[in-house]
Order: C-alpha cells, then structure tokens, then sequence
C-alpha cells in the first residue's frame, strides 16, 4: 500500500494545552507540514497574525474548522447562522485554507422535527455558496455519525452529503472522517460516489468501549477502524490530499501535547 | 391520527427488578396485552411454564429477544452461535412468537474486518433460515443505532436488513426500532420499500444529552424522536402489529416497575 498523503493536525487535538500559536511552532517542531485549525483560537489570535505565522511555518492549512450549524428555532437565528458562515467563508479565503468543514448543525431546541432541520441545513448552504465561489472556498459538508444527529449533526451520511453537492454542485465537496462514517453499509458505493469532490481526509479511531459519545475518540490504531482500508478506497477515489488527525478527547487532552504530536506523527505511519 | 396498536411490553425494560413471571403479572394487572421476552429470563422459568403461564394470562408474545449474533472469532464460535439460533427457533416456535429478534452481533475481539463480520451475519443467517421456515418463526433482522456496530450489531441500517430480505427471501423480516433508525435520512424510503416485511415496531426515545451508549434510552415522550411520525410511517406500509416499548435505561431500571408500567402505558397512548 502506498503511504499516506502528508499529516495534518487538527488543532483539536490538543485544545485544552495549546493556543494556536502555540499549536503553529508545535507542527513545525515536529515537522507536520499541515494544521486544521478552529475559529475560536483563530479569533483569540488574530485573522492576520495567524495567517502570517502559518505562511511563514510553510505549513498548509487543510481546513478550518467550521462552518455549517444553519438549523436554528427562529428565522433571526437561521441569519445569524448565515453571517456568520459569510465569515468563514472570508477567513477561510484569508488563510489559503483547502476548504471550510462545514458541519449539520442539531435539531433546534424543543423540535422533534428532524426533515425540517435538515431542510433548513440545505437552505442556509444554499444562502451561502454563492460567497463561497466567489471566494474560491470549497464548502466540506461533514456527515457527522448518527449519534450526534439530536445535538450536533442532521448531516448523518456520505449519502446525504453528496446528494447536496449533487444538487448545488460546483463549490461543494465533502469531508470523509473514518469515526463518522466507518460502520455505514453503504460507505464503499459513497466514497466512490464521492470522486473527486472528496475535499478533506480525517483520521481517529473507534474505541471499544466507547464510554463518551463525544469526548472519546481514539488515536489511530487504537481501535477497530480499518483505516489503511478506508484511506485506500478514499484515494482510489481520486483524493490526493492530506491526512488530518483530529482527536476529541479528554484521555488525550489530559497528556502532554508534545507527547500527543510525536505519538500522532508515528501513527500517521504506521496506523492510517 | 389512528390510535396506536396494542402494547407491549419489552421485558427488559424491568429487567432489574423482575423476572419474566412477574413480568407477565405485571401485563395482565396493568391491562397490556403484548409481551416480548428475553431468552435469559427464559431459561430461569423454563420454556413449558412461561409458555404456560402467558397463554393464561392471555397475552400476545410480540417477539422474543434475541437470536443472531453469528460473526466469532473462529469457526467453532460460528458454528456455537448457529446452535443457539436453532435453540431460540424452537422457544419462539413454543412461545408461539410473532417473530424472533435477530441482531447483528459486534465485530470479533481483535477484528477490524468489518465487511468480513458482516459475511458472517449473512451466512449464519442463511444457515439457519430453513429451520426457521420450517417452524414458522419469522426471523426479525433488527438493525442496531451506528454506534454499536464495534460490540454489537454489524447490522447498521434498514437499507441493510432490506438487502438481506431481498436475497433470501421468505421467513424473513424486519424489526423497526425508533430509536435505532429515527436518524437516517433514507428512513422514509426504507420504511417504504419494506411494507409487509415490518414484522415488530419497538418504541423508545432519544434523549438529550445522551449520557451512555447502551443503557440511556428514554420513555417515549422523553426524547426528540417523532414516534407518532414513525409509527404513520411504518402503519402506511402496511404494519397492523403491535407497539413494543423497549427502554434499556439506568434510570428507569431504578424506578419501582409498577410505576414503570403505569407511565409506559401512559405514553403507549398519549406519546406514541
């Protein structure tokens, strides 16, 4: 099997102990040539500051984390969520990011109304793509697992996702992550129905137990995830990009992130 | 709306505090005339004595719980697990079962071969398929939520189950489990193209935040799943059989099963 495209981190990873800043030196330190990083730590730092300091690392920017969340129980609600999309639509243009990661978003609260929230999905990423293209920003819808559709995610499959990019076409793609994705029947007939518009590749690894249904994701290789397999179908597939190591969770937030990296580094190697 | 279909009560929702004697007590005193037992419970009361006693309490046997589970680590393992499936075909036969519950089963310990596990739920299955038909117990295929697919249920979605009804044909069925299928976003198309097949529809609800991923399911009413929905849905394909309320939950373990009853009932009327 061919090695993997080059790593990428997902600030996430190691929120609780780095800034942004902090996350920059610690990729070049450790000689990861990409970063994913999110929008609270991109704003703590500075939009300009943190695009000079990731260009002047040389790392690439793989995505930026996130965009999405349109479903909202008032109409002020959906336009807020629409400008502030229109935002990260601009900072992902300001960082030269891949794409923007953009996420389903739950079920307003009290609404047990599930098509509804995902129509609302479909109608805030309509309201927004004509941005994105203008920016030249591909729009990542990530289908989240199913266990987060109450609270998090409506976009529940690879299926669901491209059935969007099938409709609004150009600007859109999608974002494979293995822990959302990796028990779907169907995920062998997605990933070849996803072709090209693949934009980003996302590694962690389910944990047996799993005792969080949030907070626990494993480091690549710790768990039953196939995920040489699911990258060989991803690049058979057409995706030539990076593999991004994106990790929630409070065992590995609890460590020391140059520990974290180096760990991360080695399974980029030998696990994904 | 049509008023739901009778009641019945999944006996593991008061698993902890009673046996399946009390359980069919419990039934005939709260006027709810389904039930659908745990094999465990079963072999403690013995086969001929349950049978017994729940003809003279007079109520329906919606299902018995459960059969499947065939992926193991080796052949021994499959074969062990083929044996138990022809045992449980015989107690549902003797229960006189509307169908006997047939989950997935988990990955074997170690694997990460997930499509492997799912050919061995498919073979286990075909192995056991003629007895089932000789005896006229209806194997019900229940598709368990994503997140068990490591340690439970390779058996993801209804498009799954389907897929397995259409390649082997008669005696086969499908159990519909609102809270393992209201996610999907293919649901209403599956439910659908199932019809006839519906051989059980259990009922529970999605909590918000879920805090554990087996034993955290809600009272109907509870959560944000639209059961009156799913239930038209599944009603207008063509299913005329009971609702079976099946709660694995800490929380109501812990409550007195009188009070257990009484609420299911309650929300068996108002919040299915």
């Amino acid at each position: 099997m061919a090695a993997p495209g080059p790593l990428s981190l997902n600030t996430v990873t190691v929120r609780d102990a780095w800034n942004l800043a902090q996350c920059i030196e610690g990729c070049a330190r450790h000689g990861i040539p990409g970063i994913s990083p999110w929008r609270d730590r991109l704003a703590e730092m500075g939009l300009a500051a943190a695009a000079r300091r990731i260009r002047e690392a040389g790392l690439r920017v793989t995505g930026l984390c996130r965009g999405g969340m349109f479903p909202a129980a008032d109409a002020a609600g959906r336009r807020a969520a629409i400008e502030d999309n229109r935002r990260a639509i601009a900072e992902a243009q300001a960082l030269g990011a891949e794409c923007l990661v953009v996420l389903g978003g739950g079920l307003p609260p009290g609404s047990k109304d599930l098509p509804g929230a995902r129509a609302m999905f479909r109608d805030g990423l309509a309201a927004v793509l004509p941005e994105a293209r203008a920016a030249g920003v591909t729009l990542a819808l990530e289908p989240l697992h199913p266990m987060t559709c109450a609270d998090r995610s409506v976009l529940s499959t690879l299926a669901q996702a491209l059935d969007l990019c099938d409709e609004m076409g150009e600007g859109l793609g999608v974002a494979v992550d293995a822990y959302h994705v990796w028990w779907d029947p169907d995920l062998a007939r997605q990933v070849a129905r996803a072709g090209r518009r693949i934009a980003a590749f996302h590694a962690c690894d389910w944990l047996v137990p799993t005792t969080d249904l949030v907070f626990d994701r494993g480091m690549p290789g710790d768990g039953v995830i196939d995920l040489p397999g699911l990258r060989a179908m991803v690049e058979a597939s057409g995706y030539r990009g990076a593999v991004e190591v994106e990790i929630l969770s409070r065992r590995w937030w609890a460590e020391d992130p140059e520990t974290v990296l180096r760990i991360v580094k080695q399974r980029h190697a030998t696990a994904c």
